[in-house]
């Protein structure tokens, strides 16, 4: 099939793993490896899409659950797809509805991945079968059937560039036997989700979800199964260990199992210690709300490390948020009065620290590619 | 004294009193009549001042009680002034702090003006002398002493371009004798804010503030004692009336008794029915929340009237916020897209509406100003 979507591998460290690549989509290129912005609903938080344009941000993290209940995968349909609606003109990746879904069910990502094990909101999830789940909207109390195919399909009517496959997220204190009927579904759910995409590609890329959890076995059985089939990348998603490293373990073990002409991506980590810690492994793309969330709670990134404008020592600080920074908010504002609006409670306090933070990742990633292309990481 | 403040008239209308003028201050021209944005803590709620600059709101409402408060006034002398604090190179207007601490001690502003007379919050308010107010600050618990001469100096600290003078915010239901005692204070501390200010006018300008409540006899007596000082300009404050003939009567008597050579200001009115309404009587500038808290309710404002955003009728409507018109949230977004902003209560929607009715605001005004120029209101 035609498709604008491919993958080109531009360089592989001599020291590690770590590559240099660029993404090609029909909304622009992706250098990776690089850092995915989380915009739940179309939006990153506190920031709007012409902001995060000229703030340079390449791919755009958006979550179909989300969207299918407000304002609804039809609506954006009718507006001409995701891109048109919320404004974006660069590359847009979107999740399946899984996640929140079976978060829903399980309890909360941060339950499931501190292994708290919580069942939360279970009335809001009414069936669980093979044919996929079934559950009631929080908005309108409508009934919402998410399968593979009707993931695909939310997602084509958002128009994403490059797609999720829907899959199961176990919860993460899952038995053995368990675990390994979850993937088996998983990967049935996966070959679902791409026979369903392939009665349409359009341009739309699809990536596989790897499963498997912390069981090396079952991770690698996840890589045989899912790379043999055509997928156009790679996502490493599920209970991916309840400390960093469990994480690294577990990706040490599975990137070599992934395909070098195939990009991947690393589902919901992207806090700077675990970017230094995957890159070297090969991840070419993380999303992570980390550095828009730190940012509304005045968290700053800096090369220096994060700095919390919050504490009483910026009050009478005129420098500029971070020093040597180009971004728009240290050249228009200081530290102390970055400090007073988040004292006086302002909510522009949190838009001028997401702006920040954002360009930081931005910067922070290309910083990334130049040390690859030297080789010193 | 020298002082690169002036107000220069243009035009008169030969239909009313509205006229066409320039105020000319150390940090440039505000075209009259115009309205004044207010930035309580230093920043309009959800925009930042670079954006404010963009938009080109010449006037800017800054609180001396709050600054004084939240970051304290020697903070901002010691970052340069509130210019170089906030990063404003346009003009700013600050008030005296005392409307605040009258609401803490007689109620609420609404409250005031609803003459609901309800008493809020008293125990903050700890004496009200003829030397100022005593007061606790809600923040640190300190003792706080409010005098013409302190908010004189919190007003210099601050470097507004123009300042307000100090005086005694009556409850609106204040019997006739009453009102004349707390007049004459007024007169009292507004003479001593002049004497304070004369000390050392640097190139700020103070305005007195007339009042007199509804009160005809004391509205022209404020006049005649205020317009014998040399004060660079005229408020209208207290308790202006529980409606807009209330108000609109108040004015019409007011209006005529100050010096056509001085600017006037109308103290915390700005919504669009009162500026039909005052612009014709010869109101210069109007000061108000409305424009940017409706904006926070989803509240448009537009040439056929305010428009909210949050109904389901615009939730599939691709058409910008308003058709024609120029702002960067118009040529940017769909009110489909800004409904589903409001609607997944991301922060940002706020931002975006606010950009609307700020430069719908500014545009309006320059509407007026035309108007007049033509003889046509």
């Amino acid at each position: 099939m035609p498709s604008s979507f491919s993958f080109e591998l531009i360089h592989t460290s001599k020291k590690s793993r770590a590559r240099v690549g660029r993404i090609h989509t029909p909304h622009g290129v992706i250098d990776t490896p690089n850092f995915v912005g989380v915009g739940t609903n179309g939006t990153l938080k506190s920031l709007d899409n012409a902001t995060v344009h000229n703030i340079g941000l390449q791919l755009m993290f958006c979550n179909t659950y989300h969207l299918m209940l407000q304002p609804g995968t039809e609506t954006v349909k009718k507006a001409g797809g995701l891109h048109s609606f919320i404004r974006r003109s660069l590359p847009i990746i979107t999740d399946s509805g899984g996640f929140q879904v079976f978060s829903l069910a399980y309890g909360s990502v941060a339950d499931e991945l501190k292994s708290r094990g919580k069942k939360k909101q279970e009335k809001l999830v009414l069936k669980i079968t093979e044919e996929g789940v079934l559950f009631r909207s929080y908005r309108d109390g409508k009934k919402v059937l998410l399968t593979p195919e009707t993931s695909i399909q939310a997602q084509k009517d958002l128009g994403a560039d490059i797609m999720i496959c829907f899959d199961e997220l176990p919860p993460y204190h899952i038995a053995g036997k368990d675990l390994k009927s979850s993937l088996d579904r998983t990967h049935r759910w996966e070959e679902r989700s791409l026979n369903a995409h392939l009665q349409n590609p359009s341009s739309q890329a699809l990536y596989a979800v790897i499963h498997g959890g912390i069981n090396p076995d079952l991770r690698k059985a996840s890589c045989d199964f899912l790379t043999a089939l055509p997928y156009d990348g790679y996502a490493i998603g599920g209970s991916i260990g309840k400390n960093k490293q469990e994480m690294i373990e577990m990706l040490t073990l599975t990137l070599p199992r992934l395909p070098l002409e195939k990009p991947n991506h690393l589902l919901g980590v992207g806090d700077l210690e675990s970017l230094k810690l995957c890159v070297p492994l090969g991840i070419d793309t993380f999303d992570s709300s980390y550095p828009t969330k730190a940012a509304r709670h005045g968290v700053l990134l800096t090369k220096q490390g994060p700095l919390n404008i919050t504490k009483s020592c910026y009050a009478q600080d005129t420098g500029s948020l971070e020093e040597g920074c180009s971004c728009s908010a240290c050249k228009e504002y200081s530290r102390g009065y970055l400090h007073h609006l988040f004292k006086a409670k302002e909510l522009v306090s949190m838009t001028i620290a997401t702006i920040h933070n954002l360009h930081f990742m931005v910067e922070e990633m290309a910083r990334y590619r130049e040390k690859i292309l030297r080789d010193e990481i």
